[in-house]
């Protein structure tokens, strides 16, 4: 189970066939009712202080929802059809729930196909992943995974690994890469960037040109700027499908 | 006056110029004492329980500093030399300090000459604007205009105004369009975009292709996609100045 606040988040939720159990309503701020009606029966009105107590948001319009977590287990071996240019996502340790969230939304707007998680050190259904994510995390695709058994995935479906780090001899600039059509990128965490496991993968290593005083970007920053290298090489080249 | 937390951000206030008034250091963390010789004589050594009600982090390091407000008048005016290829980003009605603090990071990475706020609501060396610019804000150079008198600098200067946001009739997509050599992009503040004085006065509008649930990026993300699609033509046409 798990808590969503807000009526965007909801929404998401219902979209990512999510099942409310409960759902606690303050009248006073509430006012879309419309969205609600077909889950009446699992309605509680509360009070301000049993409200505020509830949620972590301040704007969170007036509804707190409590979810059945009924996600199919979230194996790469679940996934029956892959489209035809396979743009994948694979996070490497992503530490802060604020970080994934943001990735996540990135992701969705970038139309990535699935997102594999490994090493992951925080809840996915944290309320920061959520409230970062504006909920996208309930329409993701999203599969949680070990580093092994994701190669292995990924070399039997002839899918391209790319990694964003910096390797002495083998990285080379964002803009001088040709993304392949079957295309999975990796991204590490925060403090320690990708795992040596898949510098050691990668078909190739690309590093983001930086021109400033400081020498890193946030992980999220960074992965939106490649996330979107990838979908103009795509619109360019041939239509995402 | 303002206060400084952390090491590097510290490093990046002596690099601005920012002339330190008082350092405090909590000996049993600090370990950096190279880096504050040269301001031994305003060193105050304290003890943990008024660090830990100092301190806004966790992860200070030990030292948080205070510095006089040194800097220059931020106004256009002040500018002498306007590089050869000039790179400017304005910023309309910014209100999140943590957004402004990270896209004060990855402008500092994109190379950006000049930022211009505007209709700002945020103090700009608020402490979650100094932790998420990590530091950059001391080192940007940085003005504070009404935008009235930041259209007629930019049009003396024949600089093209390119805004983020969308037009029914105007605007393209980012990936059509060719970047001017003198250039300034506009972006607008969380909730409400840009105010409708830029979109009247672009000369460009662009939007930023989006394939998923959702409707909009942050605009921190957003700003680092179109920062690095600039860098990404700057790049193959011509060597940034």
């Amino acid at each position: 189970m798990f808590l969503v606040e807000g009526i965007q988040e909801f929404e998401m939720a219902i979209k990512g066939k999510y099942i409310p159990i409960k759902i606690f309503i303050y009248k006073e701020i509430f006012h879309k009712y419309n969205t609600i009606k077909s889950f009446k029966n699992v309605v509680t009105f509360i009070n301000k202080r049993v409200f505020q107590k509830l949620v972590y948001r301040k704007n969170s319009g007036g509804i707190i929802s409590l979810f059945k977590n009924n996600s199919p287990e979230r194996k790469l071996k679940k996934i029956i059809k892959i489209p035809n240019n396979p743009f994948i996502l694979i996070l490497d340790g992503i530490e802060k729930p604020g970080n994934l969230g943001a990735i996540l939304r990135t992701a969705d707007a970038a139309g990535v196909h699935f997102i594999i998680l490994c090493n992951i050190k925080t809840y996915i259904f944290n309320a920061n992943v959520i409230r970062c994510s504006l909920g996208s995390i309930f329409t993701t695709k999203i599969f949680i995974e070990e580093p092994k058994s994701i190669f292995s995935w990924l070399k039997k479906k002839k899918i391209e690994i790319v990694v964003a780090g910096f390797h002495k001899k083998k990285s080379i600039t964002l803009y001088t890469n040709q993304f392949s059509s079957h295309l999975a990128i990796v991204l590490g965490s925060e403090n320690k960037g990708v795992s040596d496991f898949w510098i050691e993968k990668a078909h190739k290593i690309i590093t983001i040109p930086m021109f400033g005083h400081i020498d890193s970007l946030n992980v999220s920053q960074a992965m939106s700027i490649i996330l979107y290298e990838i979908i103009r090489q795509r619109m360019t080249h041939f239509s995402s499908s």
